[in-house]
């Protein structure tokens, strides 16, 4: 007997389908998104090759001069917070009005949200001046953004399942998907809960695996996936190559280099029959 | 039965032999130039492990206060347009006229000119200031720089024979040679047309396998190659290693990793055999 | 026999042992120090992964609105002169002085110091203004930090025997513990010498070792160890792993992907079993 659900609960109810995913991914590699990303230095060599890897085209550009057109340009867009200076910046703040101005989707990945208060500043500006399609952290960053205490630098302490109030509220504040990275990941729509139970432990010894899920969901929602579609078939391509990359692999630095072949070779099929969602 | 060339066209001539491709790698391996990168936060790290994997020396000097000073010392200069911010190209600028002042080879890749009229703007000022010794591009950044319509940031969508026109023209303004990378790569000072017609598809699955090129040129160009035999034996260099990393590799992450092992191990007589010239 | 030592010389009395170094490592495993990194762009993937990979917790807050606090919270501190711009080089300013003010150790790697004069100013500027636990270099860069002439950028000149002068004057002024790489790694604390005869030379065809090693340094100190044994800790632990992962490896691309492997499967058995101290 499986446990019985509250219809009074609409935030309960499964938002998207193994099927879902997998046409995602089939979309995504038909439509080849330009992915404009502007991202910390830390992690935009590795953002770019999973983008590659999967079937985008990504393009960095990220000064205050041309990002705003390039937002026109580019199919989707993702913003990350994780070392921004005033020049970065100045071109997210340009980026979020080019893509809010043609209608592009966005992603706001807010690095550090709440225990750094200038960052998490910048973030709520993003968020006034436009409606992201998706909004993806880690519980800490996520308990931030909404108003709670923040955790430590990219690093996370506070539970998924604890974030989830502040994802609903954030959800539907800003009528977006909110995505929730953890041991298992959940994701909003403020009405519609996903659960995806897929990764390894080693995703958290690579540098910008969370980074790059943010770049994912906006090559997912610039290829044509709604935003929980997207956030979740992102979410669900890193966490089952992750799986398959380490088998056979000893550590970090060979499981990085098998996660992008894996990223390249998975097929939408696999994906569909691979993925634990609930 | 070869096809016959017309004498009257100079364009045409072949302009390098595999043996001098083989000799510029012995002297790039015996003098180790010291190559000062100016370039983009994406490939900066993928570049200097492609210098020191080829027998390079790099350093990314790439502030305005000691870049123009630095060209005076380094061997050859890499001008990269990436991610341009107004630090960094204050500091291409002061590259360019430290460079010019002390007579070292520099290296133009107008990374995204035409689409982005900001950094191609740049790219005519440095252009202005002095001579480079290499540009290099991809056909729709080449089309883009000589004033034709341009592409969608580092992504290509001329094919590299339309950009030949571009490219000669190019060379004879700036008496350089001109490197459009594609399929088969087609260089030309001018004068000479060389094809290399090396490679494999997943280079253009890493990202920075372009940039990289620019920078490889810069450190042949920096160990006393003449223009064009530099852009060609980096190209050679670059793409016959490729082939090989791609044996025995599953996808973009294990033949990133593989491409720098074959870069360190490859030998001029192997380049010399494997490169297919015309 | 051993060779007999000048007892009236203190400067050359060994300073660690094997087991305080694999002490050290454990200590790192069980506390996950939180290192902030404001170092270059070149090297600032590989130097998480680095972290990441052998049980640290990097975080890359690098602007000055937020370094100094964090450098508060951060249990380390590194401060990599690699690419300084106006804009970095405030943010080093303020995390020198946020640390200072927490007593959270620090470690300064002068890049270039020597024969860049920008650059040895500032480094000169925040020595001035607090105390590292540790300055890290190769030989000219330590000699130029001290005053002589230096080299040409990153790359070493000098040998790190004709270093050692410098690096006791260093270490006397600054109260702190200097540690020079080369083939024989040199560390001192002004009174007490330790020579680390591990590596591969393929740590020097992979770019950002040196500077990885510096954000050891800090995660070790970070984690309780004296300045002395955190900069040999550091040292010993790269080493051994750089040894271990050039067993079957075929260059250095393959070479640096098993170094984050064995970075993190590393015991502090085998360092101290593996570790070549004089």
């Amino acid at each position: 007997m499986t446990q019985p659900t509250h219809p009074t609960d609409p935030s309960t109810a499964p938002g998207v389908t193994a099927d879902e995913l997998a046409t995602a991914l089939e979309r995504l590699r038909e439509q080849v998104p330009l992915v404009q990303c502007l991202t910390n230095v830390v992690v935009a060599n590795w953002t770019a090759n999973v983008l590659l890897a999967v079937g985008a085209a990504p393009a960095m550009v990220d000064n205050a001069e041309e990002a705003s057109a390039f937002a026109g340009i580019a199919d989707g867009v993702l913003i990350n917070l994780g070392t921004p200076q005033q020049d970065t910046v100045a071109g997210m703040a340009a980026a979020v009005a080019g893509a809010t101005a043609a209608g592009t989707p966005w992603v706001l990945d807010p690095i550090g949200a709440g225990g750094l208060p200038w960052r998490t500043g910048h973030a709520r500006t993003f968020l006034g001046a436009g409606r992201p399609a998706i909004i993806r952290g880690n519980a800490s960053e996520i308990i931030g953004l909404a108003g709670g205490a923040g955790g430590r630098g990219a690093d996370t302490t506070a539970a998924p399942d604890g974030a989830l109030d502040a994802a609903r509220s954030l959800a539907r504040t800003h009528r977006c998907a909110v995505a929730v990275s953890g041991p298992v990941d959940h994701l909003t729509d403020g009405e519609h809960l996903v659960r995806l139970a897929n990764g390894h432990e080693w995703l958290t010894r690579v540098t910008g695996s969370g980074c790059a899920l943010g770049a994912l969901m906006a090559a997912f929602a610039g290829s044509g996936s709604a935003p929980l579609v997207a956030a979740s078939a992102a979410t669900a391509t890193l966490t089952v190559a992750a799986e398959q990359a380490a088998t056979g692999t000893r550590g970090p630095g060979s499981f990085a280099a098998a996660l992008l072949d894996e990223l390249f070779l998975l097929t939408p099929d696999t994906l569909a029959s691979a993925v634990r969602l609930s």
